[in-house]
């Protein structure tokens, strides 16, 4: 097991099985015209069942969404059920009886309740036809004929659609270990409708508890993730908690951790975003409060002139003045400071250092916004808009 | 004079010296690198000089906002000068200064008052230097100097952009004009950081009557086009009644009309907005309020992802779902309907006609959405999102 404390960013194996009590599959059910793997399944062994997740905020919810939401309540989950090539979100009554089926079909052969399996698909909206039903539940019971203790990798590479690469983390401490995948997509690069998240722990927690953690570690992680603005219909972040370690761990610290794995998949989705040329940090300090720094991070990170000129090289602070500009966040804009790779390039209202200055060659690129507003603040991730964006988003469903 | 009824978005010579009280220039003060004239002057000879105008809803507001905000206060307006070259923008104390001195300058050759003088810039924010002070108060000069009945063309001309070709409208009915000229950009194609728009008449009208019918007219026109979703710094449209006509007109044909020049010259900013492909039209249905339509077409109009597609020739219409799944309108997800260029292709949450049925390849598109939640509607303007809108704004400022 790879345990990268030190690697924010990097690659840990196994992913969801690297805790006691889970195993996982991932196989190929033809739903992909590339013939790569594209269903898996993570199943918790136990002894605890316990499960949390969070789920889209966008009304116009996909059919495994709708599903998962009634499973999640009562803090029980048995297994999770996972396809890519097919997002089955606007399928009409039809595409909720698949997933229905395909829980019916996962419980059986695990000899569970069909309410403790939580469902996650990602791809086209309007796709989920009767081929891709009967895709779909061959796949689930392949998949589930080959489970396997470390079967974290394939799993972590059959949610993948445009993902470059797979994406997994792993953290350990005092016996109990947290494991995670991701796919991107998301606001990230909703081009194929999703970011979907498995992290698994082996540390004994109650449902409470579970979501607890997950909730504050997802607040603070994949919601200040915001490629291009996108809200997903099938986006879904799950905790597993099989409590194999026997560990109850200090709250704390599992926080913590939960929150760096988080952080780890939130910046390989950052990373891996369609198209995208520069993975930009916007840090807004001194904001009256939280809310108030993500919302003007947000408003940056939304704005399609100021991406466009991250993507040109162009330090054009008074972009962001212009974006920050149309919140309501309570910060007067001509007191506004604003730092670009390291060089102050707008001090109160008016220019400071010459932008030529200021080097965007590098991917990493940060944004600071001093609003000298109050002392919270917060750190909103996004990328540039480019013309592979443009071109991956455009060409996508043909 | 060109009057042009039967062409919403034609052209129409003269433009806001088309009413009776009114002279223009336009003329080169060097602030544009090309040598196209960059300053441009619009007064009132009467006998009214009343005047309205609308502004940015930014809170960064240019030089020139936070100057006209206050003359616009008596609706008294002698003149009007704007330039292209500068946004004038962020430019500290120096650059307020700058636009009160040309106010000064204006108002001293023309021999009224300084704070009837109403200042629009428009270019790069962050501009604004002595160079640029002295080339401003040059060309306002040389302005006055060229005044002219029919000097609206050349006016149009001075304030374009990256616009291709200047925007005009004219309506005349019962004796009295209405003439308009318009350079876009804003939030159409903001990279020029600014829509400014002048409208004139020879109508008679107090302050109280030409703020109202401005606010109707620009609420269903200007504040319903959303290209990009980016909101400038130095929007402004102005209405200035010179009541030469000597006719006061009936107030609902007269809205009606300056409605009609409004959306003429909308039309035209849309048609020529950066990097364009298509022209949207997303028309919301049968919403339970007209705010509700106006947010979920705009929804619409700011998903990067749809507009992506519709550049693609794509009839993506789960993006549009996606999109306006995010709004709080009072709207069944499942139960709304969607055309695309008259093919209903999605029907209560489910998909209808095959999309191979859509043709996507005009320039004009057309994207309805029927909400079945009550009986309003409005229609929202947007352009799709293109290689060369990601060229020309990345590589604007260099």
């Amino acid at each position: 097991m790879n345990i990268d404390d030190d690697r924010p960013h990097g690659f840990a194996s196994r992913g969801v099985t690297a805790p006691k009590g889970f195993e996982a599959a991932g196989v190929v059910a033809g739903l992909k015209s590339t013939g790569k793997p594209d269903v898996a399944v993570v199943v918790n062994r136990g002894p605890l069942k316990v499960g949390a997740a969070v789920f889209t905020s966008n009304r116009a919810k996909a059919n495994p969404i709708l599903w998962s939401e009634q499973v999640i309540r009562d803090g029980v989950v048995e297994a999770i059920v996972l396809n890519s090539g097919g997002a089955n979100c606007f399928t009409g009554a039809f595409g909720f009886q698949t997933t229905h089926e395909t829980a019916e079909k996962a419980a059986e052969l695990l000899g569970v309740g069909a309410g403790d399996i939580l469902i996650c698909s990602t791809g086209l909206i309007g796709v989920g036809d009767e081929v891709f039903r009967q895709k779909v539940l061959d796949g689930t019971e392949r998949a589930i004929a080959s489970l396997a203790s470390d079967g974290g990798d394939a799993a972590s590479e059959a949610i993948m659609t445009t993902d470059s690469r797979p994406k997994r983390a792993v953290e350990a401490s005092h016996g109990w270990t947290i494991g995670g995948m991701a796919k991107g997509a998301g606001m990230l690069a909703p081009g194929l409708a999703t970011m979907l998240v498995v992290v698994t722990t082996d540390a004994v927690l109650t449902a409470e508890e579970a979501d607890a953690h997950l909730r504050a570690a997802t607040r603070v992680t994949f919601d200040r993730l915001d490629s291009d603005g996108c809200m997903s219909t099938n986006d879904q972040v799950t905790l597993m908690v099989s409590g194999a370690s026997g560990v109850a761990p200090d709250p704390d610290e599992f926080r913590r951790r939960l929150t760096a794995v988080c952080d780890d998949l939130a910046g390989q989705l950052q990373a891996d975003a369609e198209g995208a040329s520069h993975d930009i940090s916007i840090q807004v300090q001194n904001a009256a409060s939280e809310d108030d720094a993500v919302v003007v991070g947000r408003s940056v990170a939304r704005n399609n002139l100021f991406k466009a000129a991250i993507f040109g090289n162009d330090p054009n602070w008074g972009r962001v003045l212009a974006a920050i500009g149309t919140t309501d966040a309570a910060f007067d804009p001509y007191d506004v400071d604003v730092w670009m790779n390291g060089v102050r390039v707008c001090t109160q209202g008016g220019p400071d250092r010459p932008r030529e200055e200021v080097d965007l060659t590098p991917r990493a690129t940060v944004v600071r916004i001093d609003l000298k507003a109050g002392d919270a603040h917060a750190l909103i991730r996004t990328n540039d808009l480019t013309h592979d964006y443009v071109h991956e988003n455009s060409a996508y469903s043909s």
